[in-house]
């Protein structure tokens, strides 16, 4: 098995401090003009005091904005780490061969014009990252914005943004495929007041990409907060061992998968050329990965206060506290619209809380303190400390009425203690700006709409499950790394009849049916099967067999088969296609269709579908997708997401669907699909029939396979 | 009928001149204290210039805060248009019962302690009201915060808010049923910039509610906006008033109504008081009324300035702009999720575009600028007026980048331009202030998150949608107002012959069925109907029978049938219930269950559900709920949201189900409960068949009526 292993520790590490650290930098195409693409980075260097050697490379001029220019690369004193290319065209082309000659560790090509074009462009692109193979260099972009890191001030960037919003060096990295999209978190967290350590921009990744650069922040002991920004998932693998580096660290990683809906992926396709991958595919890669996917740009910086705290959430139980009433109902809502639980508070915590308050009722959780906050400083404090056992993982504080009148240092302070007691989880939510800052200088996160604060305690306990799932399933799960997929150039369908076997021989129960050649056939069959039977014509030509009336269902009588079975053979002889013979098989009965099927992606192996299932999945689908790693429990956790679910239990006098066994049958097809490594290209069993005491039964399967006959 | 009329214009005008301008206002219970709640009301009006007389009301002094105090609302030298009680218990119903002898117009309550706080404090309250109305004086509250009028400075309040965010007149006008709900928009409203006209907190609402605020509101010429706070909608014919004006006026409402979630709704049970109302039934009201119901403040707020401008949506359709091809990619995403549309552009326009962009992808819709708009200034107003025909309803730019090099004041004056010429709703997205100001400052409303432009387009996509079908609806659908509704202490079931016989009367297809009282009964059935049957045990006793076993599906054969119906008769004499007969029915195929229900609600009259039926509508809801008033056009358009809605097409080879004729039947039973007007209290259809060929069939049916036998 080919696996595509991360590139080994070392080996990353060399580029990893050339690009995040590097001592010196070429910058080929260096403008005086310190507004143009190949003079920014020179501004901005020179402006922060970048510690480093800064090398202009430009034929035409003896100094560029105030330092020494160099006319070509060899012609440098040193062999410099990073070399930036802002020379267009064929001109960049042989920069990037130039610097791959002197040894030049990360080149950054900024230049566009390459693989956002068209084919023309890609081939230059694709022999750039041939030419700096060849010498060991590391390329960047091309149409690449840069690399800023805030650490060392190397600013190989051209960002418009760094020269409005100035660094400050802090505990976020961004990497991005898009330069717009590693500044704009970038500007959005400094306005925050979050600093930010690295903003990547990796363009066209012609050879690294933003898993490579979560990588390498993962390794960083700064950084304390991963957010990505991807128009499509290059490399998986890299990414996986990015993630898992994350969670080793206890670091959230949050990302932007932009182009979900058809007009944001057609723009995605014009935009960087990316590869149209099902949405649920990454849904559920990133889900499986504990990387929280988030939907668009304000949801990626706006819970980063709270993620940057140490503490993670164990469960998802909020108390939810306020001195309104209103706000205490808006709370609980707002906590299920995250998906938080606002559960009644023990007993024993409500009476001795309702004590303390006006009225038995605002001792509930939410807890409402109610105006009698005004007349009582002390109210925090001798609150707070009855949450800190295990009646909650989190608190929510939201105080629409606050300023003059209101202790608001105290409430802080009162606030600060329990944080820091109970280990748990704090938000607030204030209009007021005076009284957020109070809360801020002890420490406490605080959000001017009560929506922001829950929804950044929503991402907490997201990022905390998350993790948590994804780490028991790179543990328990299935390890293999899929191989470097060899593309189904030609693949076929098996008939219904070898479906069948290749499914019952990894043991999913199937309908008793009989491949019949004869008409005795049909005889035997109709003597020996349950009645009623379904008959259908076996063909391997002809995958879709109800479309062409090649399925009868509820045939009792032997006479009648038999005729069926001649009107079949007919068909297929008028449509010119092969016949296997015919299936006779009992029908099942069912009370419920359901549907597993499986296929296989070069990129993420073994991608299952588990469901309801029936005439309609396209028209109406209720299905989870799932990639590899998975398990009989993460299938499960997946399968009570599903609008069926409510049938998992009994239901109307009904029994119980039989949940366990699909999602255990649902393991072994994916895992199937896996070990086969590429030659299943999909299986789809549909429907499954739910039987009425239970029990499962493929009555249908079609298989796919790759290769020709 | 008891047709409830919204209070004669005239009649209202009065209370509102005194409630939002008062000549003159008394504070019983005023404090010298300025931060007590007697005090803060004087405060603020002295402090914000209140023109009009203020008479302090307290025995013990001769002055406060400075002016002269009065013993008693008797010793006034003028009958003060409108009277705060800031007395606690007893001696706030004395304070009511002498504003209401000496001919006080209003009357607010701010003390606290009645109605929320049980049977006790309601009884109080309820004699408040009645005092009140005994003189023709309205009131506001117990409970409530105030009245703050920012035109005449009348701060009949005592919110803390108000110590803290100046005030400032503008648009906007707040009711809330919450005090801090009142002022927590306000406050974030002003930190915005938007001023703000009103804050109305109702409380307890024993006589004038958010609704009658919210009339008051959509009278106001200066109000541009209406934003509304609820837990409970306690007359919905005065807020269907209210909505109407708006309409009319071309304003729009937002209504934040808390207490969705299961928590969120007891905590508001708990809160207020609140009687809970299905959370559907007020989705649907808010729609039908045209007021956009919105989940949580910052959603209330968010979108007050570009609702605040004159132009409206006419369609859905948006033109994305932007220089980062992430942020078009984004974009269309974000459209997507706030339902409008980003259709491609017409073949002309792309084309001319295409001729001033580096590239032709990026003259699709979204229009990609690139980074090209660095060195081209007038990129804007080139490609924007191509963008005034029929191709899009507004424009949705997104600047990730710029600053430093990007002329913004003439991208602005260039948006300003289009703005004006084609009267198209835009919005700007960037994250750089100093951007937003220069094209704030030109009049075109800016974003810090893209996210929040788009979501404050699709608020303005959404009112003008929701307002112009509620003024059809209006003009269109039933105008008949529901009576006071009789509460329905008794009500009864008609048994299946009874009802089937009412759906019939109205126009319900049913399946052919016989009414048998003997066996020969039943084989005559069995000889004039289809075959097979279905023989069910007809009794009022026992309306849902099939718990029972009192259903048999699929009988073919007399003898059987007269068995069946004997066992049915024998288990009606042991279960001691009364039996009408055995019903014999033709079994209708049905390719799909489906369903039409419809209740009556003392609040909202005639509550129509229509959607997939069988069995498990309970577990797996997939239904519409539609509130009077409701057509045909407008039950066809939410039908078209449900999940069943694709089988609405030919699927898989099936024809499409007969959505029209689910339509029209569902017009035709909910009208007949609105007609009935209050006899019938519910009716169940379910399954309603959808049969293989069109037509709609009854299969089962339930009426319950109201009264005894």
């Amino acid at each position: 098995m080919q696996a595509v292993m991360p590139a080994p520790a070392r080996a990353r590490e060399a580029w990893i401090d050339a690009a995040l650290n590097p001592r010196s930098i070429a910058i080929i195409g260096a403008s005086d003009n310190p507004d143009k693409i190949g003079g920014r980075p020179i501004k901005y260097m020179l402006q922060h005091k970048y510690a480093g050697a800064l090398y202009p490379v430009n034929a035409a001029r003896e100094q560029v904005q105030g330092i020494r220019a160099w006319p070509d690369i060899a012609a440098l004193p040193e062999t410099p780490d990073m070399a930036l290319v802002c020379v267009p065209g064929a001109a960049a082309l042989e920069a990037v061969t130039q610097c791959s000659q002197r040894g030049v560790k990360v080149c950054i090509v900024i230049s566009s014009g390459f693989g956002e074009t068209g084919a023309e462009g890609l081939a230059v692109q694709r022999r750039m990252a041939e030419v700096a193979a060849a010498s060991g260099m590391r390329l960047v972009g091309p149409n690449s914005q840069g690399l800023a890191s805030f650490d060392s001030n190397a600013l190989a960037t051209f960002a418009t943004l760094l020269g409005e919003v100035p660094p400050q060096d802090g505990p976020v990295a961004i990497a991005s495929q898009s330069g717009a999209m590693s500044m704009v978190p970038y500007a959005l967290l400094l306005a925050q007041g979050i600093g930010v350590r690295y903003a990547f921009a990796t363009g066209n990744e012609a050879d690294l990409t933003v898993a490579d650069f979560a990588c390498a922040a993962a390794e960083d002991p700064a950084v304390r907060l991963i957010l990505l920004y991807l128009e499509d998932l290059v490399d998986p693998d890299t990414l996986t061992e990015a993630a898992r580096l994350a969670r080793q660290r206890g670091i959230p990683m949050l990302a932007l998968k932009a182009g979900v809906s058809d007009r944001g992926q057609a723009a995605a396709l014009s935009h960087t050329g990316a590869v149209a991958t099902e949405d649920k595919v990454l849904d559920a890669w990133f889900r499986q990965n504990g990387i929280l996917r988030v939907a668009e740009m304000r949801s990626l910086v706006q819970g980063a206060r709270l993620l940057l705290k140490p503490r993670r959430l164990k469960g998802r139980r909020v108390a939810v506290l306020s001195n309104s009433g209103a706000a205490c109902v808006m709370g609980a809502d707002a906590a299920e619209r995250h998906g938080l639980d606002v559960p009644p508070l023990p007993d024993d915590v409500r009476q001795t809380i309702a004590k303390l308050l006006p009225n038995f009722a605002s001792a509930q959780n939410p807890i409402d303190l109610t105006a009698a906050l005004l007349t009582n400083n002390r109210f925090f404090g001798d609150v707070l400390p009855h949450l800190a056992g295990d009646c909650c993982d989190a608190l929510f504080i939201s105080l629409p009425m606050s300023g003059q009148g209101y202790d608001a240092e105290q409430f802080a302070r009162d606030t600060a203690a329990f944080q820091a007691d109970s280990g748990k989880p704090v938000v607030l939510a204030c209009p007021l700006r005076r009284t957020r800052e109070v809360f801020e200088s002890h420490g406490v996160v605080a959000y001017e709409h009560d929506e922001d604060a829950m929804a950044a305690l929503g991402q907490l306990a997201a990022v905390s499950a998350l993790q948590s799932e994804a780490g028991r399933l790179a543990e328990a799960g299935s390890r293999a790394r899929h191989p470097a997929g060899v593309p189904a150039e030609t693949t076929r369908f098996l008939s219904e009849a070898d479906s069948l076997e290749q499914l019952e021989a990894i043991g999913i129960p199937t309908a008793p049916w009989r491949l019949c050649k004869t008409d005795e056939d049909v005889r035997l069959a109709m003597r020996t099967l349950a009645l009623p039977v379904v008959i259908k014509a076996c063909s391997a030509d002809i995958p879709h067999k109800s479309e062409y009336g090649l399925v009868k269902l509820g045939i009792g009588d032997a006479d009648e088969a038999c005729a069926i079975a001649g009107e079949m053979r007919a068909t297929c002889g008028r449509l010119g296609k092969s016949l296997d013979g015919i299936i006779v098989a009992s029908m099942v009965r069912g009370r419920r269709e359901l549907l597993i099927g499986a296929r296989w992606d070069e990129k993420f192996g073994s991608v299952l579908l588990v469901g309801d299932g029936g005439k309609y999945v396209e028209a109406m689908p209720d299905a989870v997708t799932l990639v590899q790693p998975f398990d009989l429990s993460h299938v499960l956790r997946q399968l009570r997401t599903l609008r069926l679910a409510p049938l998992f239990k009994e239901t109307r006098g009904d029994p119980p669907l039989p949940v366990e066994a699909l999602a255990r049958l649902a393991v072994v097809v994916g895992n199937w699909v896996q070990a086969e490594n590429g030659r299943i290209i999909s299986v789809d069993i549909n429907p499954l029939m739910a039987q009425p005491h239970g029990g499962l039964v493929a009555a249908d399967a079609l298989v796919e396979i790759n290769g020709r006959q």
